[in-house]
């Protein structure tokens, strides 16, 4: 039995609801390439929140199960579409408004980050949270993973920032939950509740976001080590005294893939390289810098270079955002997002390489490695069927590490559908049945974004 | 049928569990002093989570009330005893952990804030949450409400610094959610749902909090201005600029309160006054300081002092912590928490002041002006029974002001007993259904802190 989606087409128009294989086929996938994606019956091209209420209602009706997507920039399959399903796109919300007396922007969740950023930035105000993605990755994709980035180090993610959401739930009721108040605790923290939780609890709509005043000029360090255990140490120095609005990590493989990208002389003899910057007021960041340059050389750094321009700076920092894509160059990736208590960082690093080793598999490692978030990247060739199932070992194996070192299986990209076998084992079966029950009480039906995250 | 509390007194010992009326008095009343405040069957005062989880599973197996207390000194009735409840106080799980390298404190939650902030300035950190009551409340109280405080205007409220919980939930399982790591998206947001639950969810045991390097040293402004309009216009100039690591407000009967009990020669005659403080590296914070003089001297201000000694800022800032009980001093309260959008913060003030007019009681207006969190001291004389009576009216009519203006009915304290008859009007049927409907997945059987937000 097939639901009568031609009703929904007379109610929302055809150049809404997209029915068309052709014109779907791009809605299927996220970043991750999902090889289990499905094909959806529809895909609802929302221009508001009534369009979305529409499709969630007739979702409900029909027990048709709903992904939200945004700009399709996941990295966990997130919004992979489901057979006979919705895809419910938010690329067409892109409205922005910014009160600057208020200090937040109200957004819906198709724009850019970067849009946001902008938009910020004319009235002098900054949005923090930076994915690497920032540039095509949507404010409605990064609520629902409580998406992180570079600067988190210092100025937190996503969460931090939210301060009110307008969400359609599963009934296709649509509630204001929390607003332009950064204090508010009347009633239970629901804003909170839906930050990071991907769909599967409803469809965000409309977002309100702390601003904060312009990112000061930063300064920039970078230092190359010989050894792993120098880079990860130093960043536990630095880390242990001092707050720089950046401290990145990449290790020989990916030194070497962005260096073949970009030839812009990367040491490729490095086993690691820190990218660390300072936003501290006039004086104080070549101040910070100075420090941080002192613990990398105590310990034993090869190469030092340290620059107050921005400009110069903002080229070590690209080169680090085009890590992922440099790295895709060389093979098909299973993409890692693990997380550790700082303390750990050395070795969740070399336990990453002797899984590599053991695995014959190359592992590029890029770090958030101020915040122990880390996103080993397992490079294989998908012809090769005995490599794709040694890094398909390896993927589970650098979970099952990061877990075994106080971690998590994901710091800023979500479970998903990639990393779902993994959830129940690292939240245990206690935390694992309450996030049951609040998925339940919200979508009883079990329609939102069904595979992603829950079983 | 009363619960055979004698079994309880077997298991956890008589120490724990006080049955003895003289002994329990202490635990009936928050600070709210509740006139409806229960009497409790027995105070469990738990020596470590174990006590909880026994506490907890013999009020499911006889459905009785259970009522979590930290140090009492909730503004909002939050743990009123209930009668024939068990009051599960949490004051002997005091002990506090730092790890300087991770750079978090793992807290049990019946340490004081003071006590945490100190622990963690021994390594050089900082815990910023600071509610007025830092020396006499609870850090297990702070989660419970989101407790925000002075420096929140530049660093957030306590779930912005809360990583991870272990929790008690309400069938008796300890559960731990989130850790120490910086980023952790695996599952749902269910820490942050946890944070300013008040007790309706669960009992938190244990707090893990992100520290970050300690405050630099403070300079510090007081600015009085002979309009209310001319102090809020003078906090919109500021905040639409700058970013001070506090911006306090105080009204004129706040004013002569605090100078009745300090005699510390404030102006008794300013309609308002700012207290300011910047925490900017060396040099920077005075000139954030001269940058605040100039705006509040454009503004008409009738006297600004300002400061770069710590030791005496600290007075002002002390005189701005006092100012509750200082209006205490002149009558019974009814404390109010409302908080508006910033740019709403004149016509709130104003409008109190109408409301103060027309229903003859004073209202003392303290906020946490920088973020539009305000506390309204509702003050009369309980012997009067008119006067209780138009106190209570005017109680009402503050919140449904804020509410009119965009504004929350609670910023920081919580809804508790004595602002639950407003939490429904102000979220909306639908929004108070979804809380519901998370309450009742959390809690079934409805013996977590029943009376307190929800009906």
């Amino acid at each position: 039995m097939s639901a009568p989606i031609h009703e929904l087409v007379a109610e929302l128009g055809d150049d809404v609801v997209v029915t068309e294989p052709d014109r779907m086929a791009g809605y299927r996938y996220d970043r991750a390439h999902d090889p289990d994606a499905g094909t959806p019956l529809a895909v609802v091209r929302a221009r508001h929140t009534a369009d979305v209420q529409a499709a969630v209602r007739f979702a409900a009706a029909h027990l048709l199960p709903v992904v939200p997507r945004g700009a399709g920039s996941g990295l966990s399959g997130g919004s992979s579409a489901v057979d006979g399903g919705l895809v419910v796109s938010l690329e067409r919300m892109t409205a922005i408004d910014v009160d600057p007396v208020t200090r937040v922007v109200v957004t819906q969740p198709g724009a850019m980050n970067a849009q946001v950023k902008a938009a910020a930035a004319e009235h002098g105000l900054w949005y923090p949270p930076d994915p690497s993605s920032y540039e095509f990755c949507s404010i409605g994709g990064n609520v629902a993973t409580n998406a992180g980035g570079l600067c988190c180090v210092k100025y937190g993610v996503t969460t931090d920032y939210v301060l009110g959401l307008e969400v359609v739930l599963a009934d296709g009721t649509a509630v204001r939950l929390g607003g332009p108040r950064l204090k508010d605790v009347a009633g239970l923290s629901l804003t909170k509740l839906f930050v990071g939780s991907e769909g599967t609890l409803g469809v965000v709509t409309e977002v309100t976001l702390r601003l904060v005043p312009q990112q000061r000029p930063t300064a920039t360090l970078v230092a190359t080590f010989a050894e792993l255990d120098d880079a990860t140490g130093a960043v536990l120095d630095i880390t242990r005294r001092l707050r720089p609005s950046m401290l990145e990590f990449m290790d020989r493989p990916t030194i070497n893939a962005v260096e073949d990208m970009t030839r812009m002389g990367l040491d490729r003899e490095a086993a690691a390289m820190l990218v660390v910057q300072s936003d501290e007021p006039a004086g104080h960041a070549a101040a910070e810098i100075a420090e941080i340059e002192a613990l990398c050389e105590k310990r034993g750094a090869t190469e030092v270079f340290t620059t107050d321009d921005p400009a110069e700076g903002q080229q070590f920092v690209t080169a680090r955002r085009e890590a992922i894509p440099a790295v895709e160059r060389t093979g098909t990736l299973l993409l890692e997002d693990v997380g550790v208590p700082l303390p750990q960082l050395g070795a969740l690093v070399d336990g990453i390489a002797a899984i590599s080793a053991a695995r014959e598999v190359t592992i590029a490692v890029i770090a958030h490695a101020g915040d122990g978030n880390t996103h080993p990247l397992v490079v294989y060739d998908p012809a090769d069927a005995d490599m794709a199932q040694r890094a398909q070992t390896a993927f589970g194996e650098v979970m099952d590490l990061a877990v075994s070192l106080g971690g998590a299986i994901t710091g800023e990209h979500g479970v998903g559908r990639l990393k779902r076998p993994w959830l129940g084992g690292y939240l245990g079966d206690d935390v694992m049945a309450l996030n049951r029950r609040v998925k339940d009480a919200l979508d009883p039906l079990g329609i939102l974004n069904p595979g992603a995250v829950f079983d």
